[in-house]
C-alpha cells in the first residue's frame, strides 16, 4: 500500500502554526513507516482542516474546534491502516 | 511576490521528524506572511535537506551536519525576502 499523503490547513493569523507542528510530530512518531510526508499549509482565515491523502478527517469550521491528538491518530488509522493498534489511543476510546 | 513554499526532508529511521517539525514552527513563526506551506517529507536514509521553492538551501551530505536555526532563517531570509531583517539572527551573524 502506497504511504500516506496528509495535510493539515491552519489559519496563520489565529497563530495555529505551532499546533500544527506538533500535530505533524505527533503523527510521524505514531504512524512510522506509513507517511510519505506532512504538508502544512497557511489556509484562510479560521479555517483548520486535516486531510489524509484526498480524505478530510477534521474541519474546525463542521467539528467545532479541534481535535484530542489520541482521536486524530484514529480517524487516521481508520482511514490508511485499519488493523493498526495504536495502543494508548485505542484504550482511552474503549473507556469512553 | 508569490509565497514561498519550503520542503525539509529528513530520514525517518534517525529520527529527524521531531528536528524538521520544530524547524518548521521556528520558520513559520519568523517568516509569517511569507510562506504558502511547508512541506515535511520522509526521505532516504540520512538525507536532510531544507529547500526554498527549487532551490536547496541545506544538505546535511554536503554541509556534514544540521544548519543552526539562525543560519538556516539567514538561508531562507537571502532567498525569499533579501530585504527583511531577522533581528537577533542577523545581530549574531555579525557578531561572528
Amino acid at each position: 500500500m502506497a504511504k500516506a499523503k496528509v495535510r493539515i490547513v491552519f489559519c496563520e493569523g489565529c497563530k495555529w502554526a505551532l499546533r500544527s507542528g506538533w500535530y505533524a510530530q505527533e503523527l510521524f512518531s505514531t504512524f512510522h513507516g506509513k507517511l510519505a510526508a506532512i504538508e502544512l499549509v497557511v489556509g484562510e482565515s479560521g479555517q483548520f482542516q486535516v486531510w489524509a491523502n484526498d480524505q478530510c478527517l477534521w474541519d474546525r469550521k463542521e467539528q467545532g474546534g479541534f481535535p484530542e491528538i489520541a482521536e486524530l491518530k484514529r480517524l487516521l488509522r481508520d482511514c490508511i491502516a485499519p488493523d493498526a493498534s495504536l495502543g494508548h489511543c485505542d484504550l482511552e476510546a474503549g473507556a469512553e
